[in-house]
């Protein structure tokens, strides 16, 4: 079995995590950090995990947890796992990061878009991108993930392989993301109280939320050179699901054929992708509680652009789900282990 | 592995069932049943369902079913099972019926607030009540299960045991219940279009609601004599869930303590009866997705009344789990097979 | 013009009272208070607002603003206006409080329910109950008006004519009630987040819950005699409206039409109630944004008891309406002026 | 008073013309019209109207309505307004039409796109479209008025101004536009049962939806050429409101500045159009109830695009309330006679 910490397992990712984890057949969580609830019963908390988790949260000493955990989880704010990570911690446990610090290679980036001084810049050569479907290999042989964000795995996806085929213009991708509010944290905010939320549809931080350069580094490795994108994120009255829906200019002539193909080839056989149906749109209901990501384009001939769909559950395949499937990887085990239950309707 | 049949796989009970049985072990779907939508693909009309299962949905001959079936499940509108059930029917396959048809004993009863024909009142003494935990050896040996209602399911679990052990007046108990807008069913209806049930609460079947009957007799049997009870319905804004807010007198001084040792008696070893710890009150959103019933109650020494409190999914426990807790009794598997996954927040 | 001053502008009540006085053609908010906002455009706070009011926040000086203010309405946080109330203060101005500090004659009660100590006792004798459809006359020569609570005002509406004309054992009163999220405030809880709120119903303060004095009170009055009650309050997730969904013993034969007769008795000319045709429920959606309380009772024979059940808005008639319409009556303006708006579906 | 008839009074948008006119000081209701409830009381359909509208639906006989009504609104399927309408009904009485009918100059493109003959194209040239803030002089003086779509006004009048000033690539505008359900209808369809809508996002018509030739033909009379677009409309979980995401390459380097000026000059004195503060981004739940429509826009140097955002209440300025609006118009009335109640939060 597996020992995992969690770090930062109180907010809805690392809720999730317990919740998958619970699931799977070779792990065992060890450690239910939160700050916030140190001492506390954890399913005094969360009253689903009634009689099912007996565990009183722990702190979140990293150190003293890298001492008995096979695996860290760290579902904690931005800045810091930058500001725990060692070398020494790093021989004795492997760790699957769900914030930002080690998603962006360029620490000037991370930095200016973050807003905060990265603490610990020499892991970020080593630290892999969690995105298995592209990177699966080299999270095989690491010591650290960084985990992808919720809209950028969304957003990644669905572009790679339409950039990595050549089919698009760059510089003419528009991603218009809609998320559920569980993407907004469990933080007692006015804004996310049930009235401010519900009942609403707004568009938020408009040309500056912090997804975009990690968004615009990856597109840029499919495109193989450097690219800007819009990104704009609204907030839904719903708990779960985000849906991209991107546009982009066509290279010349592309057809609805040649995209799907695209498709085809990178992820035809992707256990957590599912290509729909021609003129089928993704939804965020189909893909609920789930690991998979459900994705469709379709060309418009009129303006000789694309419009791209992709959808998925932003704490399954978007944090926590992700995280057990780079762990899966890691340790050696059948990928999708603890993560093949069906999507939850209604 | 059982072969299992469902008549009416596409409502909502009948789709639940459907994800239920893909992650049960010992059960195979061979007949997905749509009156409605025979000769579509399943997958088609719930998108969770895409890549997972690849089925044309087929029509509702129960006969022909019969021959290859070792259970079916009929979730179906009143009097349907009735209607074709018959001797050489259960002589070849086991059926649990999640309608109301064979949950009454008394068929003047049922015919009277179904305002239907009873088809087939011969089966009815045969008929087993599917509630596990008070008939668990008659579902053993049962041909013929009449899986509860689910209003009725967290009614009667929350109320049994105090009436079993003397300690309410049996003709004083109120039920104010609230559930989830799936209990209405998938039928295209205005009164369930999501504009008239968004920002709404509502009673609903006042005094004349079906269920009213069945909690009667069954909880007639736990107090040992005829009773008549109040039963509100409301419907909630939310998918999932039901709630009971239950009330009663109190047979003489009877204390907090009292009631949970009345709980622990019949429930400390339930798999799926969840007693909160005091001064807990159940919510619907701890129980989502799962099998679990969880109950509570407080006396109230102003009033001589005690609060009972009870919440399911009822589409699980409230309906396809109950059925599949049923089936795994009928063939003798472990109670919880295909039944233990956490409850899925937020 | 009736000079307003608002302490507590900034909750959803004070909020509410901004945008019904908005209306009215009588009255002209000088002072918006809000002490978490003091000095911010209150319309930087309710982007509904924008264009409509250039004010600024001010602080809750309410010695200043009642040389100013014809009337002052305290929506503030239980306590706040009973330390500030002085004899000074009302010989130059009129208060009517929305917080629950003068709602209940008996001190005692008051301090042990709401576990505080009342700053100034010396007001409760003459602060009138501003249930105007009950006291009426009492408000008009009010200079201090106690603005009951939103499901006090829903329940005993509900329940007062019934208990007057003697159709109902007193201390059988059970009161089942649901509210919106809007009726837990503004404040930045965990607790009301919309993902914790979403998809989910739950009782609270059961058995505790601070309206249950409050309403013991009024519908003491009404029966002539002390009374028990209980009241279970519920969380739905909605932002706006309150279900109370009532039940009591019948004092002998007492008839649907006997039950009819006392509202029409009480209520025949009320211009904000509206007492519903014969089986139609009470549903929230119906009183949405108005001043209205929809009533409806059903008198059940098998049990000799009586269900009633009744709706409002509780942030209009349960909070910020009625306190509007207790300022019309107090200054001498038709009852109605500012509150006859349609309700606002879907 | 201003004698009103409506015929399609029981969908939305018919309901909500009903509330508005109630409202209004110069018109008075003579014909509830409802082909499916013919001969029902109009409050029995909607208990809002309870004591407030005592009318009986009557049929959609728009010959007799014509004998008595001012003004006729049609709220009514595409194609029922053309195939009634003819220049005797012209020359009795005024026609506001709610449906697509009129609103597309060319006939063809509205004959392709909505898959229907149009049976009295003589009448397509003399209509006038009725959005207010550009084609007021002319509705002043029409009899029949095309009354805009819901998702166009919202996209039109955001991006007018900015074509007008030659800011933008006509051929680039990509609007991401996203709807509450009341949008899709009160007919009884299981895809906009509660459960199917909640929880979920989805776009849908994808490159097909009708509003694209209407939004179309706007702008390009904006930019002064033919131009093509894309238009993804979708889903949200909420009663009301859209919100459009607009997006559009700028025309060499624009400011922040210039956008503003240009909405300023064409909108500065407009009751209805609020130009939000920089950076504010418009919210669906600040416009609701109400006929404003919220806008903004922000440039992107790092693409040199502009992002554009507007928001609205679909079923009042995308529906009823800019009807009500043109009525004004249309006899002389202040135009915001009616239409100026604050927006209702939460």
């Amino acid at each position: 079995m597996i020992k995992v910490g969690i770090i930062g397992s109180t907010g809805y990712a690392g809720q999730e995590l317990v919740r998958l984890l619970l699931g799977h057949k070779e792990a065992e969580i060890i450690w239910y950090g939160s700050k916030s609830y140190t001492g506390k019963q954890y399913a005094d908390i969360f009253g689903n995990m009634f009689r099912i988790v007996d565990d009183i949260c722990k702190d979140d000493n990293i150190t003293e947890l890298a001492e008995e955990a096979d695996v860290i989880f760290t579902a904690t704010p931005q800045g810091f796992c930058a500001s725990v990570l060692n070398e020494e911690l790093l021989s004795k446990t492997k760790v699957i990061d769900l914030s930002a610090d080690y998603r962006i290679k360029d620490v000037h980036i991370y930095e200016q878009w973050y807003g905060l001084e990265h603490k610990s810049p020499q892991f970020i050569p080593e630290a892999v991108y969690g995105l298995c479907e592209w990177n699966r290999d080299a999270i095989r042989k690491a010591r650290l993930v960084a985990n992808p964000g919720c809209y950028t795995t969304c957003s990644i996806l669905a572009f790679y392989p339409l950039l990595k085929e050549g089919l698009l213009r760059p510089d003419s991708i528009i991603i218009d993301a809609k998320s559920g509010t569980s993407g907004a944290g469990r933080g007692a905010k006015v804004n996310n109280l049930f009235c401010e939320v519900n009942e609403n549809i707004k568009a938020y931080g408009v040309l500056t939320h912090r997804h975009t350069p990690e968004i615009e580094e990856q597109l840029g490795y499919a495109a193989g050179k450097d690219l800007k994108i819009i990104f704009t994120p609204h907030l839904v009255p719903m708990n779960r699901g985000i849906l991209v829906t991107g546009y982009a200019d066509l290279n010349g002539t592309v057809t609805d054929t040649e995209i799907r193909n695209a498709y085809e080839k990178y992820y035809g056989t992707e256990p957590f992708i599912r290509l729909l149906e021609p003129d089928v749109c993704p939804e965020t209901r189909w893909v609920e509680g789930s690991n998979y990501v459900d994705i469709n384009a379709k060309v418009d001939p009129r303006t000789h652009r694309v419009v791209v769909m992709s959808a998925l559950d932003n704490i399954v395949k978007g944090a926590a789900g992700q995280a057990v499937q780079n762990m899966n990887l890691m340790f050696g085990l059948p990928e999708t282990e603890g993560l093949m239950s069906t999507p939850m309707f209604p």
